[in-house]
């Protein structure tokens, strides 16, 4: 428990809160629900953004940029849509203040807008309402649009990373001219995402469909990429909407088909957010803090001199030239730390930040021609020579994102159970982790379930087998096989 | 004038506006005063972003990411700064919408908030309540932090990419134990403003300092860019502000020293915009439409197959080939455009979207080994051998990029005058550019000679030279040799 974490197995939220802020990733702004992204815990998103974006942009997707303000009417154009944000909008009602003698700055009553304009808690209606202008014949389609971009949604209860007022995400909005086009781009992308997830930030994901209640406001279908975190509770960590012709019949957007009909235009939408970061600390974090998968981490190496002088610190210095060049030349990412603090501290520090490998390099070390390489996941040492350090570094890397991701695994298969009966669900619930079971389809065993224990349906496995089972519920037959637990 | 752009001599406005259309570039969103960046004008906007940021890292800067949300006391606690911009604020004063039977969906007046929040129009007050936490002792100094970020200022008359309620850019707010050191941070940053303008967007600026009046609400010293556009008229297209300890002051934010005593922190803040791509449009715009400098260009080489046939095309896609992987190889960005349209067609487009070369390839060209190569700057075409092709794009690119920055910094020249006495100043002003003269340093003399010619002091140049001026207007000793123009 270094620098006093609190404990992982028996606190978990407030040691999530306390690796959040030890490791120097983020903090509450002074409006209530707002996050301050500190640079460590930016670069971390910042290279999950390029990843994905190297990967949509493969795909054929382009980036673009729409406004931060939308017309109140707008909204609510789409009747499932407003409903599922109504209650968490931040509205912009005027435009200028003024000085006031008796309390100080006020806002201006007389620039009270006409029209009440929305932050944008998702961009569907604004993007649509331009596509009607960008649409117009099947030589339009398809509209592979993204955008990287800040929304906000008034929470009451936050958490840093996890659900915030203001979040950074990016939002894809493509339009299609057949419905099979629109699915097979909303599966395309969730096959996106489960790759993001597993082979960059080393969490395994379910990937599934979300039950009619759970989907998106304002879809025919949401598809979701769903996660165990460190205390076995579920987190939705992206989600693809097939929003069929939704969008298309609230903005009136047509196009012209290649026989010359006039047909509606299909959607689908699709977004990852902040949250991502959370899901690693969550999905990584040890008793010491943050553990970084090698391919998101800022910081791949941390380099630890030891010199007690001068003297020593020239002959470091100039000792680690070819780790220096070599290192740069594999386009390893690495970070030398001279400051004053003692070897312990920082070993501490960086430990806590979840660097994946620390190299220390002191005077014995230099004269020995050796180095000592430490890896963050398992805590092994070795001393090694430094052409030895050189050349295992980048495989070890490897070693480190494939052991992370396997642990990870392990840890969601062991705590996925199956159930067949309602009294061995409760009690698994309980206890914590995936709950695979049979569920007859129904609205009322959802509600009835969700009421009882707190658990939601995770998804529907797109490699559910309900075939023999019945609903733990009601007994019925199971419609689908799905997945319970309780989430973030 | 292709494709009915108004002409760029006599309509320069209506010219601006429909470039910006035809190219693709952007338009207005659904609330006023917002702006739509378009996929085309995006990656422009994303080429500059990712050059700039190149540079600062390269200098020791680190992004992280700040509130959009601003408490409204936060505002007033720097009294010039709340002055500056009480007036185009976005005023957020509700959290949530409901239905009502009779107005549809409405503001729900019990979601009023205690205390209004402002949209950030800049974050030096966000940021600085953040410093506060950050900063005790001279060793967390210096704090060199920037974000890329969306800003809102109400704006009452907007203007594509010049001036539009939100934009998009990014702010640099860094945080030194010294008044020198941040005065070097101030110009540091001015420099790296002049790069990008001339390097890379081949606009050359005049490096300067903003009179009292015209400096940003809350700074000592604001130092500033300023370009010449294709009417001759002045656009402030960057600015970098030594603070002083003006936010350090309003906020508390103090330190330890080395030798143990408590001071104010010393502030920066510097920022670049969308405003850009409208410069570099106004910059190198000609009758056809866009031209781009090569370095920033989405796409540096359009590549446009002639084929009337299957076969044809067939023969031109294989021809193709060794100039596709050379491109590749050497980090060309090219387009083949293989839709429908007629070349002509094709031509007029491309070069309306400014991009640097076209290749023309048809079936002929297939036959003797040969291929057209156009430049967008000087509309010169040659025959080339496809190796001679190959080999003349990259260094042609370089020659582009040279040229345009010649033919801009050629045209400042022509159009820059040098005064001394009052008739000649207000007939040049009349007759457009930039106008150098002395100036006696007082209010009084600015503000009169802006409210009879509505110029406007763009900036006292860092290599002004005073010495036996007199002030054009009020006779005296001039204290600053100054320029001055209409502006953006």
């Amino acid at each position: 428990m270094s620098k006093g974490l609190p404990s992982r197995d028996t606190e978990f939220s407030s040691w999530y809160n306390a690796v959040v802020s030890k490791a120097g990733l983020a903090e509450h702004g002074p409006v209530k629900g707002t996050m301050v992204i500190k640079p460590y815990g930016f670069q971390l998103w910042d290279n999950i953004k390029d990843i994905f974006d190297k990967m949509i942009k493969a795909t054929g997707h382009v980036n673009a940029y729409f406004p931060l303000f939308i017309p109140k009417s707008f909204l609510a154009q789409e009747a499932e849509h407003v409903e599922g944000f109504a209650k968490e909008c931040a509205v912009v009602t005027h435009t200028r203040l003024k000085s006031d003698p008796e309390h100080g700055v006020v806002v201006d009553p007389e620039s009270k807008l006409d029209e009440e304009v929305i932050v944008r808690p998702t961009s569907e209606t604004v993007i649509w309402s331009m596509y009607k202008k960008w649409i117009q014949s099947y030589r339009d389609l398809p509209l592979l649009i993204n955008q990287w971009a800040n929304v906000v949604r008034w929470e009451m209860r936050t958490r840093l990373f996890l659900r915030t007022s203001e979040f950074l995400w990016q939002e894809g909005h493509t339009a299609h001219a057949t419905a099979d086009e629109a699915q097979k781009e909303t599966l395309d992308i969730l096959e996106l995402y489960r790759q993001l997830a597993e082979d960059y930030l080393a969490m395994p994901v379910i990937t599934g469909i979300k039950t009619e209640s759970e989907k998106f406001a304002g879809a025919d279908k949401t598809y979701c990429i769903e996660a165990m975190m460190g205390d076995k509770r579920a987190l939705q960590a992206g989600t693809s909407h097939n929003l069929g012709q939704n969008f298309a019949k609230a903005f009136n957007v047509t196009f012209q088909t290649k026989d010359n009909k006039e047909e509606l235009v299909y959607a689908t939408s699709w977004g990852v957010s902040t949250r991502l970061v959370g899901a690693v600390i969550l999905t990584h974090g040890d008793d010491k803090g943050l553990r970084l998968p090698p391919k998101i981490a800022p910081i791949q190496v941390v380099i630890i001199p030891i010199a007690k002088n001068d003297e020593q610190q020239t002959a470091v210095k100039n000792y680690l030239e070819p780790i220096r060049k070599s290192l740069a030349e594999k386009n390893v990412r690495f970070y030398e730390d001279w400051t004053d603090s003692s070897p312990g501290f920082k070993f501490n520090e960086w430990e806590m930040k979840g660097v994946p490998l620390r190299l220390e390099v002191g005077p014995r070390d230099v004269e020995n021609g050796k180095a000592v390489l430490a890896r963050r996941d398992t805590g092994e040492k070795s001393v090694l020579s430094l052409d030895e350090a050189i050349s295992f570094i980048p495989p070890l890397l490897d070693e480190i994102q494939d052991g992370l991701f396997s642990q990870a695994l392990q840890f969601q298969n062991e705590n996925t159970y199956s159930v067949d009966n309602y009294d061995a669900f409760k009690k698994q619930i309980k206890e914590g982790g995936f709950v695979k079971c049979g569920w007859d389809g129904s609205d009322e065993t959802e509600v009835a379930i969700k009421g009882e224990t707190k658990a939601t349906i995770r998804c529907i496995p797109l490699d559910e087998n309900p075939e023999g089972l019945t609903c733990i519920y009601s007994g019925k037959p199971a419609l689908h096989e799905v997945i319970y637990a309780k989430a973030y």
